[in-house]
């Protein structure tokens, strides 16, 4: 595929019900650099995920193979920052939280708001979650 | 600087300023997956570059040099098709054109209006354009 | 394997029957590049591949799993070009053509003879070809 | 995950039973570069090796498909060179050398105590193994 | 270079005065990757590292460009954890602290010792440090 | 540039004098993957070359510097081996043989036709030179 297509495919690949979807370069022959295109889906968004690429890019054949997914439990909690609210993505393993993520586009648009770096607001988010923990 | 913070960074740079910002992988000392962030731009805007990359990255040091730059005339003509107007930029050489690219954003939109692939709003706005050249 | 080999070992890869081939790059221990070799086949070329790869290469394992393959039906329209004959790659989903490709190689052989940038040439053979569809 | 940490993933997965660890780079929505940790192992590591990922990492969930995996039969050979002893590595198919690999670690050793060229010891050990078979 | 090769070159050249050094994958003439290596050095270790390259490594030649290097002000803080101390390496711009990064390597002994993941030492690092200023 | 030009581009750079050429994978705005192209030229071939790139890819810029090139003298020395003569590139550093590479494609071709892989023909070259020296 064109390689300014690229983006219209990913987001029209999460639009039909892609759970992740991502591009890694490979060297093909004749001396072609080549683009991956990886998707991970339900069985049943496979159909329309494979009309996706047929119709939006150029290859001619797609391959398939199951895969076991594991993913920590998670929920949303909800902190109070000097830059506004913003939600913590928070992750469970065996009953304790391993991880608490501030949602990156909140994040992004309160260091906006602010006119402060991204990392800012994110440690600040962090930060009063933490406390409540 | 945290990957996902990637795309932050460089919405950033553009605002700012920057003609061309991209990111490399490379591979770094202590099996570290590391990612180069290269900007182009004028030197006027070089110090609020830095700036930027100084707050809103992790890296505690910038390179520098100099560029010579050599870009095709453009200008901008717009045709008109069934899926609406779209703008075709063309670039020329020794007064031949020799690229006619429909602008993408237009295309990706006009595409979604009428359900079809980025594709055929493609090609049909290059058929236009071939028409009247 | 030394990477100037690469080249060579996709050629003969193609050569015994695979349907596709290609690198990626990773990252591996003891800071080392590693180039990652993959094939894909018929469960009946499969010994003869690993065997090549085996003898050509410095790898001491090889991984496989089977994937599921489903690609369109394509079959080769003859065009009648400015340039010479061009055969045209014909992709086709659910009855309609999604795809048609110029002959990489005939375009790439009639740019060089008629002195032209290879872009010149497939534009004028998808012209041809769409004027008769 | 944040690169610097790759390293000691990487590290810890091999002190955990990994037979192999690598990674790939690839490109993320949102304009993210991503890194892909690839991990061959047993089925017997890999409830261990997944609690490591999801607590050394701030990976969310876990993909996990069966390969095949077919390997040379290999074996030792101590051979002893102007710079001490290294052992090599053999691999045989079907009953052939294949492949002899002088022990990377005690090469590099060896270069600096001798203050040589790693390509200098590499090529004396495979010299002095050559000779004997 | 043959791609083990690549960590020994790597470390060889921070030995002889490097001040940075990373490996990027390219794809070069007849289907060949490659790796290209950079070093950032100051003028006078130069020619030490050339020579390394020229006997370390395969290449014929070496390309050498000057870069103007802005790097942030640093000075290290020792801090007090409950798995020991850890050093915070802490950047200044313009007289305010923007970045304060525990050192990877004592988290990552730290980490070891304690038996916990390295991102929770690392935050133990930096929350201690938070609360000094 | 479509992927499926970039050999073609690559085989017209060496043709009009380039010195090298190789591609790079990055990650450009709107999650468009990217290639770099980068071509290593005398002053003199510049024009024609940048031609080249205009007239045969998409871009719209090029952006040049110079590099200063250190390289090791060369010669040929033609060696015979069971399977027919090869030349070997000879590098010196300072009146010293620092490498000594048979020539590719002809262990390639020689390989092929002793059907023998590409590492034995390699090898039995550099066996019969290191006698020599």
């Amino acid at each position: 595929m064109p390689l300014k297509w690229s983006g219209h495919v990913m987001e029209r690949a999460f639009e039909l019900g892609a759970l992740d979807c991502y591009f890694t370069s490979v060297q093909m022959k004749k001396n072609r650099p080549g683009i991956l295109l990886s998707i991970l889906c339900r069985a049943e968004e496979r159909p329309v995920l494979s009309e996706l690429l047929f119709s939006e890019t150029t290859t001619l054949g797609i391959r398939a193979y199951e895969v076991e997914r594991r993913a920590l439990e998670r929920r949303i909690v909800a902190v109070e920052t000097q830059y506004g609210p913003i939600d913590v993505k928070v992750a469970q393993l065996n009953g304790h939280i391993v991880k608490a993520m501030p949602e990156y586009e909140q994040c992004r648009q309160a260091a906006r708001n602010a006119n402060v770096p991204l990392r800012v607001v994110e440690e600040a988010a962090r930060a009063v979650f933490d406390k409540r923990n």
